[in-house]
């Protein structure tokens, strides 16, 4: 199933798969391994895969290239999206002492470089801004992002964990249009569904990605109260549906009106089909609120 | 006295009357006790009448028509507001499970023509969308509300509890501006005041409804501090003006300049012609400050 | 170093200089007093004096006209902000018997003919609304500020402490363009750079001015353990660059991209020069973030 991301956006399929998890895979980082995923991928659809400059402690990018390598023809069966913008104190990069963000000029097109450099393409189909920052010259990234696209280095940008009034802001100094905004976005996480963020994105026409669907593991595992009542509501609906919870916690995601785009971070094949079947699953209004209320805490009022 | 709600917007009474607590008259609900109430307000010039489809778990808007069509000529002179959209756990709705809402193309329809049976009438002055959903497709709404109006079932369309960031999303995909935001407003409520909720009436040019001008009775009986600190500058003012203090807490909601609209909820007919009575009461400035202080539990920065 | 307030503002310095505390100076107010420091400021190139009709009980305007009396030629080379809104319960204002504000037409007009008394002049460069009121209303301010700035007695608008949707809600109803937002800014007060403000001056392409850069001297010498870790840093900056920790404090704030414009309201000509000295200070992006780590309590996300 494929969507656009917006107006002026790319096409990207209604699943992304998010490698932040790359290098965790008890399997391993092989290339064999990453194309094998890779290909379960795309045998479900899924074409579009998220990257971030400092994924696996800046590493992830560089192995997901070696792999693509190895594969000539596949890069231009995928969207790739990439992040920069976090500065992390890391033996990667020395000269950071304290995580921060940079987004000056010089810094954003060295990273955009290297993020080609390391994922083994000439262009990025959507790069994104990985988080606000308090320093954030719009002006300047303007300036940036124009170049790039210009030199067809990226295609798109977007951003990520943004406020409306920061997307409003910036995208008012760009010469082209933010084509996403990725939120954190799961029933542990209803905040974006009520203070504006969502609405946001329906009203500008583009489509949400979602990280952490499954809150990144903890609303299958988690053990707060919260996480066991929103789970006893998924198991039964799993039930009542024929599938299992964490299908049911996509397709939860994907009945929302703003079409959000939930980036899959599993490294089991068999996850990856599991959430895929979520693309059938038309959970019913109130079985959504169910899990709304879960989340919540208490009745809608 | 009468107003246009918005630029595009009906003519409305400046106050209006709320049928929320019809069923709870001591005096009943026959079609004379409900004419004689509705000709109170007309005498006062109230004209313009609040509805929804959930009040009195489904039969407000049943009682309500009966009286309506024992006189004839009634309709014509005034104005009516129904909601719709919230789904009640409730003997009269069995398929609902849950507390939930539902802003589908069909129950959308539905829900109208039956609050048209209800009221005896064949339209809708104002039709609201009672609360915001998350679920809420913008885009299936903007066409049930496109199809009701061009079917002359709905003249006019607003929305009730909305924050700005929602009624923005829902117009960018209307054919037709909304004209109003009913929201919960009193002494005992200050945030809309603060928190853009009234600015963006006023931005918008469309005057707010009230609702619970009285906080649902508390600002005149109930026995919190905040309900108390509140009740004595009302019951001072009240002595200085020569009125009533619930004559005052309406005409602390009237001198606002986003020319609120109190939705008035009271059985007593007397009570009615105290609320009209603040019509003609412009509270001089510090004294409405007075009220804002114990509002807010302190002096103004 | 000067800089445009607005595409449509005045022509201001980087720093401004405010007189909030004017009377406090343990050497007096004499003319010679306020002419002097008003000297210091115009040898470092800060032209741009901030005031308030209340400040100093009302008094400082006067006592800061008295001063540009004895000194011919003077008023054309600054530019003069003053504020109006606030009503005080004041000796100086009898008939406030609460603290409120007043944006009534009468009073409008009325409040900035005296400060142009007092101040000895006959044009205000800036006229700001010192506070946003529940009160305001936008049509009457509007015609207000538009026979104002006919008249010449005011050349530009701007506002102090309103939120974003305050702000837009005024705009909308003004014949010309609020130039700025005055608001608090300073490391124990980051708010304003995370909650939109900041981006809303910075989507509207206006500078904003900042108040109590040195929050009012707790910077320097609050005992809380907030101010001790905040200082910490900035002390550590001062002897890394060979400045003092103040220098450092209003050097934070000139490197946001906003280009916040400080009100500095010393009382001490040496302490005006080290602000004076921030204005070549470059501050290196990761000690940008060293004091925002310090504001905010933790490391940025």
């Amino acid at each position: 199933m494929r969507v656009k991301m917006a107006p002026q956006g790319p096409e990207v399929s209604r699943l992304i798969y998010g490698v932040w998890r790359l290098l965790e895979d008890p399997q391993g980082a092989s290339p064999e391994r990453v194309l094998g995923k890779l290909h379960a991928c795309l045998d479900l659809g899924i074409t579009t895969i998220d990257h971030a400059d400092i994924y696996g402690g800046y590493r992830c990018e560089e192995v997901f290239g070696h792999a693509l390598r190895t594969s000539p023809g596949l890069r231009q069966r995928l969207e790739l999206v990439t992040k920069c913008g976090i500065m992390l104190t890391n033996p990667a990069r020395p000269r950071n002492w304290i995580q921060h963000y940079d987004y000056s000029r010089g810094h954003l097109i060295g990273s955009v470089e290297q993020s080609l450099r390391n994922l083994a393409t000439d262009y990025i189909d959507v790069l994104l801004l990985h988080r606000p920052s308090p320093l954030l010259d719009p002006a300047e990234v303007a300036e940036a992002l124009r170049l790039l696209v210009e030199q067809g280095k990226v295609r798109h940008v977007g951003v990520s964990n943004f406020t409306p009034a920061q997307f409003d802001m910036l995208s008012s100094y760009l010469p082209l249009p933010l084509v996403t905004n990725q939120v954190e976005l799961h029933p542990l996480r209803p905040e974006p569904f009520l203070d504006g963020t969502l609405d946001h994105c329906l009203k500008h026409r583009i489509l949400p990605m979602g990280w952490s669907p499954l809150a990144g593991g903890r609303l299958m595992t988690g053990q707060g109260e919260a996480e066991g009542k929103i789970r006893e509501v998924l198991h039964g609906l799993g039930h009542k549906y024929g599938v299992a919870a964490d299908t049911v916690a996509y397709a939860w995601l994907l009945r929302h009106p703003a079409r959000i785009l939930p980036v899959i971070g599993t490294n089991q094949p068999e996850r990856i089909a599991g959430a895929a079947r979520a693309l059938s699953l038309p959970l019913d209004t109130q079985d959504w609120f169910a899990v709304w209320r879960a989340a919540m805490g208490r009745e809608v009022p």
